[in-house]
């Protein structure tokens, strides 16, 4: 017998998946017992001035979001699935999202742990501390392993000040190039402030379109670009978006844009980059491709496949988290169909080792991926891998079948 | 036979103290072999647009900061020990330091590592990518681990872009509760430029003066409190940093201050801080101590040892990164002295453990502490620790008799 567990409520979000649409988490694939955290969904503490929020590893996200922010805080994750999904399971996924940016990953923004072992020995480390060298950190070998190597019951994070001022802008760029350079614009004249960088092409926008009735609310083009800033002071933020634009537009690198600072309009803008995932699902079945990538390569795959794919593919779009290279690459279909997935894979695998990129940039491996792990991984860091699973999981009872490849 | 490696260039600087005053990691303790990777100095890559760098382990972190300088980053790492220090120890000691309140934890920051292993594997894990969840996160069993686990060889690390305006201010405080209530109004006031909030008390003033003959360039006040902020637009900052001033000054938080945006005057300000281990080992024998402890609770123990040790020390200071919850507690005294070590210990660990803080916040275990690790970890964490060990390194030959408590 063999234990899954499932940080979700409504099991549809699982702890492979961790945030969009990478579901399975929830259902036993062969013989599986699945485990539920929903009900441990209390706030244990929550601490004014450090801002460190200690709470149950079954706490919705959106929940914890909505509580913190009351406080003056914010939960340093967000992502599409924040109502559903469970801390626990974020953090057994080290899911990155779209707050990844500005508060970075997971592994410095999480303090402590309160993980159950697979020999039900509960490992207390659910610290509240910043920094706490003392021996190795343990909490990291849970974080991000798909709750392969403990459950996670509880969870004690460091939330950033709410910020008090929020803008968005919504750009057109002319081509892949220019979105490159408005990043780097960007950077250097927002600086501090920058708290999103996203990206979509034209294809996504279409299908948006197509499928969700969203209008573009910029000209037409060949990239779009969603920029967000957060900072504590209005003006000061008004004043640098500004200035930025007005540079970004005056070069060419920028034909069409707008600005939302209204809650209503913010929220609207966001939605076009949110929703990407659910228009592509009506779109027809999804090939889905979360990839880490050098930056000046990122979108030359998407390009790359259209070309290979030709009229196999209904649609091959390119849309993600530009800020830290991270390129979600979508091909839809008909139906499923075994030639076109032999079309797709390996290679858009072998493109990604052979630019050292990742095959899971966010979305961890769990079933169907796990057998791809050795296109960014050398054999010794996988023998390494096994070697700890057998150390902490001898009997192999918990969530097995994912995230490591099956022994052959 | 044993080995024990060295990060540094003029064996002062060891991996296991990582930073300032903790030594050793140069000087076999029993049968040990030094290995060090002072001749490994080479920068792999730099690359301009992510802001990724990727060097050997015997790069000298002074030498690296100044080469991301150059182009426009800064390496978000910073320490006294910087032009010593080399960036493998600092990474295998997981050196916190004066730039952790901004840009956060290594754990966040080091994208990748190549690690010799205690078989001669070697472990390539020298990615550049700011995601990948392919698998466990193996580098984090490095970070941190004193090189007990395996000898770090290569590092690839984020550096941020290079703020444009820096400023520092320095401040009077009449009590430590004014500390605390300063440090919340600066973090919602100065946001996102803040980059440091550093403290030192009345005693670590008059050290400074009397051995490093630095003046003090305020009024002479209980606590001080020095404040940085970067960020990429000096007016909005200096407009952000004179509201703040007001505001505490018209308060009472702070009876006085002074401001410096010139480099001279910035690093004049900063030496106050910086040099404190400097003007303690010129005080005597110094008993050091670095705590993560609660904010609010954080001063109580430097006051409580004051009294409690009366006339047999010299001095108690108390200062340290506040904004990440770090306090150096230091007592000197004019010679070593066991009965003194002997009311210090374990009253100090004591103390931290009933306040759930860590006896080790950044300078790590190494020989002397290593018997310490049970005050800040339960026995089940200390448990699955040894087992790490010996399955990393079964003959137990790297950096021998450190970090793990002598098994008994």
């Amino acid at each position: 017998m063999s234990l899954m567990y499932c940080h979700e409520r409504n099991l549809a979000v699982s702890p492979q998946g961790g945030n969009t649409g990478m579901v399975g988490g929830s259902t036993p694939v062969f013989d599986e017992i699945i485990v539920s955290t929903a009900l441990m969904n209390q706030i244990v503490s929550f601490h004014n001035v450090s801002g460190v929020l200690v709470c149950q590893a079954g706490c919705v996200l959106e929940e914890l979001s909505r509580y913190v922010e009351e406080r003056g805080f914010v939960v340093p994750l967000d992502l599409g699935a924040k109502g559903s999904c469970h801390i626990g399971g974020n953090v057994a996924t080290n899911a990155g999202g779209l707050r990844f940016l500005r508060y970075g990953s997971l592994r410095g923004t999480v303090l402590g742990l309160e993980v159950v072992l697979a020999d039900g020995t509960i490992l207390n480390c659910l610290t509240s501390l910043r920094k706490d060298n003392t021996g190795y950190d343990l909490k990291q070998l849970f974080i991000g392993s798909e709750g392969t190597l403990g459950v996670i019951t509880a969870v004690s994070i460091l939330c950033p000040p709410k910020p008090s001022a929020v803008n968005v802008a919504f750009l057109g760029c002319p081509g892949f190039a220019e979105v490159l350079q408005t990043f780097c614009t960007c950077r250097g004249m927002l600086g501090e402030i920058l708290s999103a960088f996203e990206f979509m092409d034209a294809e996504c926008m279409k299908l948006v379109g197509l499928h969700l009735r969203l209008a573009c609310p910029v000209q037409e083009s060949p990239f779009y670009v969603l920029i967000e800033t957060s900072g504590s002071r209005a003006g000061h933020d008004a004043e640098k978006l500004s200035g930025f634009l007005e540079q970004v537009l005056g070069s060419g690198l920028v034909t069409d844009g707008t600005l939302a600072t209204d809650q209503r309009r913010i929220k609207m803008l966001w939605a076009l980059r949110e929703r990407i995932t659910e228009a592509l699902s009506r779109d027809g079945y999804v090939y889905k491709y979360d990839l880490s990538l050098p930056l000046d390569r990122l979108y030359d795959l998407v390009s790359d496949l259209r070309a290979r794919l030709g009229l196999h593919a209904k649609h091959v779009v390119g849309y993600g988290h530009l800020g830290d290279g991270n390129l979600h690459l979508n091909v839809t279909a008909e139906a499923f169909s075994p030639s076109l997935l032999g079309t797709l894979e390996p290679y858009v695998y072998e493109w990604t080792a052979r630019q050292r990129g990742s095959v899971s940039a966010e979305h961890g491996l769990g079933f169907k991926k796990k057998d791809v792990l050795g296109y960014s991984k050398p054999p010794e860091a996988l023998q390494l891998m096994q070697q700890l699973k057998a150390l902490l999981d001898p009997k192999g009872i918990l969530n097995p079948y994912k995230t490591l490849p099956t022994r052959t």
